[in-house]
């Protein structure tokens, strides 16, 4: 592949093409060694400044961002809803101005609006990574996804992956939607009703409400958090009754194909998208999706940063 | 000029000799080229530790420190109010002795409280910065203010600066009237009268509460930020009656002197102290404010902290 | 002594030998050094991740580890309980595995469980280091009083300590009682009757309900902070009677053996266990504890991870 990398900025997956996914995803391979040397460290972005700019509260993904960023040698700034002057009425206009205006390299948004990203991206010469835009996309999670699929199954194309859950608000299962059925698997959405619009068939995906018939033939198995909150507007009936027809418990598990792997982006819900030893048996790689997150991370941030190889 | 800096803090402008004011000023200039090189680092501080403690609630100059402080290599905590055991009762001066015991070289402090800089500098051998207390002082804005007029104007003696707004309960009003008057410009102040009392003659500026009169001959307009509890106490009326009394319009925009700077310490209240168009304009230098600050605080820091001749 | 560290957690006092005490109190005092340099920095962690996981607020600890891991040249995150996903409701047990899988070193856990931190040390391959969990334990506070105590006194064999406050629900007398009388010093404790429990007789430790004798022959008083939620529950009557009762007052003070040492944990309350110009006196040295909490911390996040011989 001769791809080389020439965007600033990683806004979503949507607009990528197979080339340049597959360019993250060999950059990573690279990094997620990196990450288990005795000194985890690399000088790449040396004198670099990235703001991780968390406008809705997120410590899982803020975390692993600011661990990628230090590991490439990165300065970094936290800088998230309540402590900034977005609260003073600034508006993010303004605020992305005045953070370029420090000569930030690098800012990592998360936004509660879908677009935002996109909307910074024109606006700023820093290069822009979305770490999550409203329902709209999380691209970072979606390679971090694929990347632990191709390093478990060898590849992607041809598998069937089933995503199960909460797909209409998801900005998880769009950015993944978007990427497997780019890389050539097939992808079956399942989950209720009310959460699992027909329309997403437009995106070339198999929908059915039959979660037996969802599950029967996955090669993997991507299980979307519950929002408690969603269940208050009652968009799915109790946890208890969600477990019981949505959740991967033990009896679902046993009808799996034998060499199913089981996904979730955490964090889980234990007893209810997923039985608790399910979640900790062999063929889980939950935590192994959140090693190879920063592996991912620090590609995107190498890449966007100007380093078109790949090679830390 | 032979002048060196020899004070371990920075409390304020109205103490600092003409000399000093021009050896930070010219130190800024060689930290203002670190922020445009690749590497954004230099070793100055490496070994320094930097506390930011911030007991009234900053994004923004937080953050500049945060960054100064990083590029220049130091290791720097942040405390702020709510997470800080101020809120178990422990009083400034323990939480001082306190920092000062896990060997800070440099505490930053913004303060409600106009003087507690100065109480902890005499308190402490660790270098004090003063980040803005209560209506008092807010130095470094007032340097940074400097830097930009003297780096776009050339000179800063016989200027005509006007100072529009809240003057009353602002700091940076009262640190940019004590820088400005000693380096030789011509200080005239405006806005509403509740806001601007005629006692400010008495530093040597010109009070006006005629706008059009304040703008006419200025080569320099620093609007202030309206604070919107003070309308709330009714020290001024609407936010939509302070815009079409005192705000920067088109209108009045047109009736500067051509080559007047527009001048803002931010956030900016778009469409209340200035017309959205006019902020985004080229004469607006608002957001190279923000870079000379990041340039302004590592020059403050590396002197502080012994470095005399204010060379990176 | 010929002791190596050989543990990868630090989770109490309790199971540790004489000879580990003394190993980490002796390599403490080569970091100690450390922290008196004008550059405050060893390479010892480069390219090692400490999370400090604050699930119970605390500036002064998190502050205290967080600085000594960077003067080891770790990188730091920060979590504390309000940013975590713990509040989405996950377990500790699942943060805690993510954080592994974030490829930390070293997590330094706060939580207001006691044995939170030993459930963590089976789970994970990574260090843990307790830094109080509950009222439990809280052992590197320990750790920092008998390194300023020997460093004072020369030995802490056959001193007479006396510990003056809330015994009952503090991990700091624990952790203390249990390092003293396995060092050989002669622990006694006083304090209100509802927060000194004769049980404590059970530990080694003399209990008196008689200040003036609990004070008469001490070598070093350890003067607990006391909690004003407490008061409420009326364990003990308002600060000022606790003052009169049981308070270092000048009148006290004057009783005292000539050269005894006045510790406490800090944050002070100034009047209430301490008269604030005995806080303030050469003989208190609770600023010097602060000091070396530093020092014993470094010291602890070294040999934990690995260094076994205390040479930073």
């Amino acid at each position: 592949m001769n791809t080389t990398w020439q965007r600033k900025d990683l806004l979503g997956i949507q607009d990528l093409s197979v080339d340049e996914i597959n360019l993250l995803l060999d950059s990573a391979t690279a990094f997620k060694e990196v990450g288990e040397r005795a000194v985890k460290k690399v000088p790449s972005l040396r004198g670099k400044t990235l703001v991780n700019l968390f406008i809705e509260p997120s410590t899982r993904t803020r975390t692993s961002f600011e661990l990628a960023a230090k590991r490439l040698s990165a300065d970094v700034i936290n800088i998230t809803a309540t402590a900034s002057s977005l609260v003073k009425g600034e508006t993010l206009k303004d605020t992305a101005l005045n953070l370029q205006a420090l000569n930030a390299d690098i800012i990592v948004i998360r936004h509660s609006a879908a677009g935002a990203p996109y909307f910074l991206s024109k606006l700023l010469k820093a290069s822009v990574v979305n770490a999550g835009d409203g329902a709209h996309e999380h691209p970072t999670q979606a390679l971090l996804d694929a990347f632990t699929i191709r390093e478990k199954k060898g590849r992607i194309a041809g598998l069937n992956v089933t995503i199960l859950g909460d797909i209409l608000y998801s900005r998880v299962a769009r950015s993944n939607i978007w990427l497997l059925t780019k890389l050539g698997a097939r992808v079956t959405l399942s989950g209720p009703a009310t959460l699992v619009p027909r329309m997403f068939e437009e995106f070339g995906c198999r929908v059915t409400y039959d979660v037996e018939e969802a599950i029967r033939d996955a090669d993997v198995i991507n299980l979307l958090r519950i929002q408690h909150e969603r269940q208050r507007k009652t968009m799915f009936p109790s946890t208890g009754e969600y477990a019981a027809l949505f959740g991967l418990s033990k009896e679902r598990f046993a009808r799996l194909k034998p060499d199913a792997l089981i996904m979730h982006p955490g964090p889980i819900n234990r007893g209810v998208e997923i039985d608790s030893d399910i979640a900790d048996c062999g063929r889980s790689v939950i935590l192994e999706q959140v090693t190879n997150g920063l592996a991912v991370r620090m590609a995107v941030l190498f890449l966007c940063s100007g380093g078109q190889t790949g090679e830390p």
